[in-house]
């Protein structure tokens, strides 16, 4: 039995990351998750937050938004409704404290990166494919602050590893790897998964959307999840190396 | 070598569940667990919101805030500065998710239930207090509507299980259960479960504070989780159970 | 003929005072009037708000929030909708200013003390109630801010009296003390009086709810109320000497 | 000794009621007392808020705002700033109280009557110059509606009297009526009373504004205030009856 | 055939500039174009927004509102909305650059001046009588400044010229000079122009209402606006001759 | 003398319109200015705003926006600060009135069509890339509309013209079409102009950024706009006759 778009339970969608979308920022990517599409930009700036200032310390923050359009109903701006909803800021927490734990904040120096992920079209996965893209954009915007001399203690190595991650969840009684946005209306459990590199976890979030899950589920998602964490790892080498878009 | 107040690595702090605390609230809870204190009224009224009229089904929900000097330095309101945090908003989602996982909304009809969970001293743990606490203060609603005729289909049984939440963490490389403040900030790794009645999870949210974390660590962590849930448990059905709050 | 609760015209509804509430606010109080409950914390800072600095002289500021189910009815949160409606603005200037009225600024040095009056549970009278258990907050934030040598002026006196505050109405032509929650709706005429221990006036608030009132019926209320505060401030002065709450 | 503009203590400023002052609205007044000056509109329309429809009553309110440099300093228009301060809504209430004292709602049928008083230029008493303004442009626009046949009730009489209001306080030691700007900042105590034509009271808020104040000063005040509110009711009926502005 | 109120398609509407309207206001002008009075008030500061300190250059800035009941239906204040609306927003940027079209910033020194313009009774042409008046209002505050030595540039001349502003339009196939609101609603095009002294434009803003129109079309409507500015400009040139208004 | 980008003064920058950007909207652009990059989305639904409702008529609104890194510099997003900035305002309904321009209200019938334009990359010229790519969006919508017979009008032709955009200006004395960033932050006039495919106008509006401008000059802008707009206009047939986009 295959999935609606003939994948198998533990298949990424096709991934592809683009670097270099943008002209002005100092890192940005446009990443695709199938048709989850996502344009991030990472912004450099010398100087922190008042609260961390006089630390010698740096600061990486996000920001998830998405279009009006990027859904297949219209959704409010939330400018024009006047506030942040609940699950926008949640995202962007969420994405923050991801990049930041392979962050040496010392290493950064004053400096702060914000990275916007702006959703132009969605469908399932928004959050991991920000997450995965945002490491990109963050990777280039780090080597543009050492090519630029942004970051001024000598041998220092802000990124202290690499992070991506991933969608899980259990559709029919079947685990299931990175979710299109129809299996996950229909999935019994939603799970997001961020790892390292090394295969540790950076965030677990599981969520019963009907019947509470057992261990044994759990762990089969955790299996899933780690597995497809690695194959997305490989994906961001790939086009961190890719010279044509150096 | 024990913890900052004596307890095992596995020992819960003091935990006191207070029923019929408001004589306005249809269920009304002051939760403690040891200094954190929360106030938790459940409000049960006719009708449901807008998308969900004519549904023939209920809706449960809630909101957590904090008084501003719950806390050892005083945070402004979020009247006062006009918007809700990100904090806020993320956590009063968990907790509603939480208690609708044991709700059978055909089962509740067209009514709904609103859970307030107001900090009123916090030493940590005040989401996983304000869901243990919740859970007693909807069983006491459901109870009253079901006196009062509000559900008015025979022999229906809206809450369909129980619910309790704990936190869990790893600090100084020990795994600890119910994380007082003191705790809470020294932990590398920070999680908190929500469980039935029958050990299921409804709610794993684990983050890496510092170091990201291996399987094996989240493995020890959710195993103390569902023993800490497991004594959450018998403490809400001895609360329930006491004649002299009904 | 006597009141809902049997009491007499001029007779307060049971007043409790519990110091010592919170482990974290220099001063904290559980006061009720009867069934009105409010939870006032005083928190005492360095520092004055800008447009204060540099003059010596300290600031003491209040603010009033009702917890969404301390009435009878849900009310939406504030923070929620997004701004503090006129009468929260109104009730937490009145409690500013009444407290205000027995601070010696420049005896307080730049200091700011902030009073934070949360309403648990509402049964009329909630400002009242607040003011008067805000002076005893205030009184064990200040003797906090003099153990702490916080007060830097030698034989400095910060608070120059005592107030208290109790409400009166009309209610079927009968002048009554401290109204209950049900004689405040059937007031033809409502009052708020603000007395400092010495019998004399900080505020004074009439409002006809149904015909306006004469001289004689204002004189009556005046009496009726100047009786009340002397009663409330020999509760607080209780309070204040019991050293089991010191 | 005279006051600062010569007048004895018992004697209001040159007050003038300038009626049909805008061409759009039902009623409106460009009210002075001395050189403060409130434009006032009454907007006539039919139905009532939502939460009074179908009771057969009418509504009555009001919103008073200040030009930004209606005062010495500019200050920042409150759509600015995005939100309506204390003091603003404090007096939209108060106005809006002491015009629905002489509103019979029944009489008025299910209509709404909307006082906008805008302070075009400050000088001391501007809540109390508004009222006594609304209450001409109140009248005019009641006039208005039962010319227009929009009051249908056979007989009905909508406005059950007059009102007026004045400043009153305390000044070194001299009880003073209505209070110019630069006595106001010098008060030791300040009352704004609203009194109905026959002389009796609708709303008597006094605040101490350095020393407390006793039986014997507030006495004196409210002699003080009646008296004026005498005067401005004839001047009340002096404009009304002006057929040169009907 | 005459337009409504007898003028000629050319005819501006009786045009009045009355100076020194306010008592508290640097510059302060009530400006009527026919029934459109706006109040103009100009406030002169020490200091420059944040971001233009240390230019020694001033910065001149406007603010546009309207009173609730300016016009014939009663609009709710932005204030209550929370939000300016993009009218407004509109309205005053478009005041604001055309009046700092003709200041000399550097010659105004580090200073601010800000002007208001509320729109007290509407009848079409609000902005363009608003432009007009606040030139009026500006140059007296700018001779106040230079009075009381504000300017401090020995021979500065802060305002390089004169600016006035006028809307036109076609009606009917007609191009009118100055619509009245009756006329602005039937509008086919709707033009506002602002022009300097010399005759020179500073905005124009042409908008189709009903068809598109054509080269022609607007170069007549450009005839017309440029002689209609020239006449503005003399009304107020011979209100800041008018010594009685000094 | 060439242009920064090598361009004759009257040569548009590369114009690219890729029709079919999102799988969800009824029409969706990504149009490119040169470096200026815009995603449109025309979403239509059923229905009307409610003061439009039983009309017959439709409607067709615009919401422009801009991400926070499309610039050179980062800019703090609309939703974060709460509030829509006035030139975004001022924008949006700039697009709005174009577009509604050509549209037959009923034909379209009781249908609403909403342009959302997105700004993912600045490069000068914005909001006339966004016009000129929402006209194509929305002929897409159109058609999508009628295919689905949500047009129920028989033979009803809801587009009445089409419509294109482009920004002018006098950079160092010299008339250029369509301003790159650069040219636009140095020109002393900048014109948008609004066009129909028949060379008539829609909008004008000129702004002095610098010394005002005389009638030769804007006769000179507005030569190059209209031929402009041409070049636009047969671009946007070119797309729509794509049948490969369609």
């Amino acid at each position: 039995m295959s999935r609606i778009d003939g994948r198998t339970p533990e298949q990424l969608r096709p991934v592809t990351i683009q670097r270099r979308w943008s002209k002005h920022a100092e890192g940005s990517v446009l990443v695709s998750f199938g048709d989850t599409r996502v344009l991030v930009t990472a912004s450099a700036t010398e100087g922190v937050p008042r609260w961390r200032r006089g630390s010698g310390q740096g600061w990486v923050t996000a920001e998830y938004s998405m279009l009006p359009r990027a859904t297949n109903d219209r959704t409010d701006r939330e400018s024009v409704r006047g506030k942040i909803g609940g699950r926008t800021h949640e995202i962007s927490r969420l994405i923050g404290r991801s990049l930041r734990a392979v962050i040496d904040y010392k290493a950064l120096g004053e400096n702060t990166i914000v990275l916007d992920c702006d959703v132009l079209q969605a469908d399932g996965g928004t959050r991991t494919a920000a997450i995965t893209g945002a490491y990109v954009a963050l990777a280039d915007a780090v080597t543009w602050m050492q090519r630029e001399k942004k970051i001024i203690r000598a041998k220092a190595v802000p990124l202290t590893g690499t992070v991506a991650a991933v969608s899980v969840g259990i559709v029919d009684g079947v685990p299931l790897l990175d979710l299109a946005y129809e299996e996950d209306v229909r999935a019994e459990t939603d799970m997001n998964v961020v790892c390292t590199g090394d295969g540790r976890f950076v965030e677990v979030q599981g969520t019963a959307e009907g019947q509470p899950f057992d261990r044994k589920e759990l762990n089969s998602l955790l299996d899933l999840a780690v597995a497809g964490c690695a194959d997305l790892d490989a994906i961001q080498r790939t086009a961190l190396a890719d010279l044509t878009q150096a």
